[in-house]
């Protein structure tokens, strides 16, 4: 078993991790640039090292990283999501210097982190891709000759994409025309390659997603899907697990096609498995090499502590389950709670917490790095805190929702939550009928009043009286 | 359903209740003496009325609580545990009053809360009593004769007594001599009635508790057992669901026998039959006729909300489940936080919580009515938090109590939480082999070191600049 993990990210996924160490006798280190020196990672973690003034540099750089392990005597680093946790140099760095990289190889990576290369991979396993391109476009008449083939609307997607970013939506092949070179220069830019390829649009799928663990010794099994099609310009806002708009049939699929692609590139470590459907049928999206922000709500259906399993697999053990002793039972749901303002197009509201108080009682798991007086640091992305509710059934689970987002207490930033009490009202949701269109759709959902509860006044007036008295 | 709820009661299990009305929109309406102006209870229920400026009388006089809950247009009426939960007269006025109490009937209530005549329904049913008096002893003489048939050790109870409180063991005839009068004194000022009865003392027991619902129909099924025997002077510590320590065969036959209680007594709501496990015999104890301050980690194993089935229940509902549909997974631990020195005696340690911050992640609940700045007052009990923590292994239920204990910030009172990470330690509970002794005869575990962690020595500094500063 690993024995000091390097925990190469920050913020509520570190404090995860630490964790998840803490749990399994492991040693934690953490890193920190300027702005997180007071971050709750930092202060969990067993250790932590300050990797510089610049905000982001120091969570950029492999090569740093991994020398940083192995001065600290670290035998593990954990990537995390985001950051550099799909970057193949960091897993070829660590292999090089000797260190357990937390995650798949670096040539699984790459290939899975190439678009076309992934499609061709799957089609040859047999799990089904969206009609498209067999790889890059050579220019912009090849893909209007493509769209032709297809029909419109279809997509243009960056190679070397990922995450939402270096994509396209084209409705016809004026706009086609007017947009291939836009494309292609975004993802020169966000990625350092000009590939691009192209895909049949789906139109308003919904976007499912199956968790899947692998070892080093060839088992590969999958903790059942999530349903994430609740997102806004492809940034996911509430998760779902497991999706409530499945039969049994198309459950079984995802899960047995999630299984084959894992095996088909010969992975290893925990990885997630995106699809779309449509129609009924479901086409493999991408493949997602490291852990992801919604693996709680896997954790509380299942049982499994992925990121556990994430180290256990790391340190070369088999995995601790058969595809038989894995179940679920209920539902959860996870509430990303940015600092953002629903009234204002989602504007990020960066700033001191004045007062947060945890939501608890049953059913009710958080997974934050915030803290009253803690300061939301511009620098990094908005979310400041996952609230995961489970219930045994449907009914439940949204009322629970309901009642935990009501009970946090999470003040002097402008957050996500009242405009989630819209959406778990919203009937259409209720009734687990929805796509990826639903939060574009629903543009009412975020003209709510805010309800001002009769201590947030008690707090205004003490406040104003403090302010005239000079305090 | 019942459209709104008087919450008899204060702390944890009124936020507690809270929150299972706001989960069903049913709308909640909280009571509060002078101390309690400031509780968490009574920031969180939809309404709260002063019951006056004494500590404890509000919450203690069955009429008055009563006549509020129909002034204040309430349907129904949750006790919680302690305070008038297993006071028959409270479900008497209830029912006069047309108020739905949210519990058995106060026959049943009567009826179990006289031991002597709880162990005639329970040996009628086929439930097995520990060997003991048919009813109450006449005198003295007759405790000694009917002692010289069972052997001692013989323990003394009060009739009408509970909680831990009323009972004696006598380990020999003087002992019982010496200690007969004192029970019965302590009998009629503890719960106004002489009387007293007898039981052959089962020596160092585990103390295991079935959970169990029944609705107005006539259903009744179990949610499995608790193991409460890590408990100090018979107040419980640390539960475990389920017990680490029976085989198939106990569990079954624990199932069976506390059903069967209930039906012999026609039990309606949830209720907790108590046994005691001895040399692989087992014993009914007594019968809890409320919800328990542990029926946490019931929910965590079965998933069912036990609070929100005791609302169901008193709102003529049938149960949502048949035994068939209830299973358990993995482990739940229960951590009862009391603000108590365990170095001192456990004595109380009230005061104002400097810093409170709630341990989260994987596995964990939280249920408590503290936060930071708030006051413990001395007129309640010590427990201020309850910890609850979940694992799919009994090993992986032991590391995350462990982390989670480490995780949780509770500062300005001393509390239990450093003392419950030596008993967690300790290889015999590990081994998942302890019982009712296993505090008593470990008294080692309250000479632990405080571990300071470094921000808390960073903290005293500050504290120190600032008082020289004369701040």
């Amino acid at each position: 078993m690993l024995k000091k993990i390097l925990i190469a990210n920050r913020g509520e996924i570190a404090v995860r991790i630490v964790r998840a160490c803490a749990e399994m006798g492991i040693r934690s280190a953490a890193i920190y640039t300027e702005p997180d020196r007071f971050a709750l990672h930092v202060k969990r973690a067993d250790e932590a090292y300050n990797i510089g003034a610049d905000p982001l540099e120091g969570y950029l750089n492999p090569r740093k990283l991994v020398a940083l392990a192995v001065e600290t005597g670290c035998d593990g680093l954990h990537p995390g999501y985001g950051f550099l946790s799909e970057n193949a140099e960091l897993a070829d760095v660590c292999a090089e210097r000797g260190i357990t990289f937390i995650g798949p190889s670096a040539e699984v990576i790459r290939r899975m982190g190439d678009k076309t290369e992934a499609r061709r991979a799957m089609t040859a396993a047999g799990v089904p891709v969206t009609p498209g391109t067999d790889g890059n476009l050579a220019d912009v008449e090849e893909a209007v000759s493509f769209a032709k083939t297809i029909g419109y609307p279809v997509m243009l997607k960056a190679t070397s994409g990922g995450g939402g970013r270096g994509i396209r939506r084209c409705d016809s092949e004026a706009d086609l025309r007017r947009q291939y070179d836009r494309v292609v220069s975004e993802a020169t830019k966000a990625f350092g390659r000009a590939d691009v390829f192209m895909e049949k649009c789906i139109v308003n799928p919904r976007h499912i997603e199956a968790q899947i663990l692998a070892d080093s010794h060839g088992n590969v099994i999958h903790l059942f899907e999530r349903d994430c099609s609740i997102q806004r310009r492809n940034q996911k806002l509430i998760e779902i697990a497991p999706s409530p708009q499945l039969t049994p049939e198309q459950r079984a699929y995802i899960g047995d096609m999630s299984v084959r692609a894992a095996e088909a590139v010969g992975y290893e470590n925990a990885g997630t498995v995106e699809f779309l459907l449509a129609d009924n049928q479901i086409y493999f999206m991408e493949m997602n090499t490291r852990v992801q922000v919604e693996h709680t709500i896997t954790e509380q259906i299942t049982g499994v502590d992925v990121v556990r399993e994430q180290i256990r697999i790391a340190s070369g053990l088999p995995l601790a389950y058969r595809q038989q002793d894995i179940s679920y039972r209920g539902y959860a749901l996870q509430f990303r709670i940015n600092a953002e303002d629903p009234k204002n197009d989602f504007l990020p509201s960066f700033g001191k917490i004045s007062r947060y108080y945890a939501p608890g009682g049953p059913g009710v798991r958080v997974d934050t790095a915030i803290y009253t007086g803690y300061t939301i640091p511009p620098y990094f992305d908005s979310m400041c805190l996952k609230l995961i509710v489970w219930g045994l059934t449907w009914e439940e689970v949204l009322n629970r929702g309901s009642r935990a987002l009501n009970d946090m207490r999470l003040q002097g930033v402008k957050t996500t939550a009242t405009y989630y009490q819209q959406i778990l009202k919203h009937p259409d949701f209720r009734a687990g009928n929805f796509d990826t269109s639903f939060v574009e759709s629903h543009p009412e959902l975020t003209q709510y009043s805010d309800k001002t509860r009769p201590e947030d006044i008690a707090l205004a007036v003490a406040a104003a009286i403090a302010a005239h008295a000079g305090l």
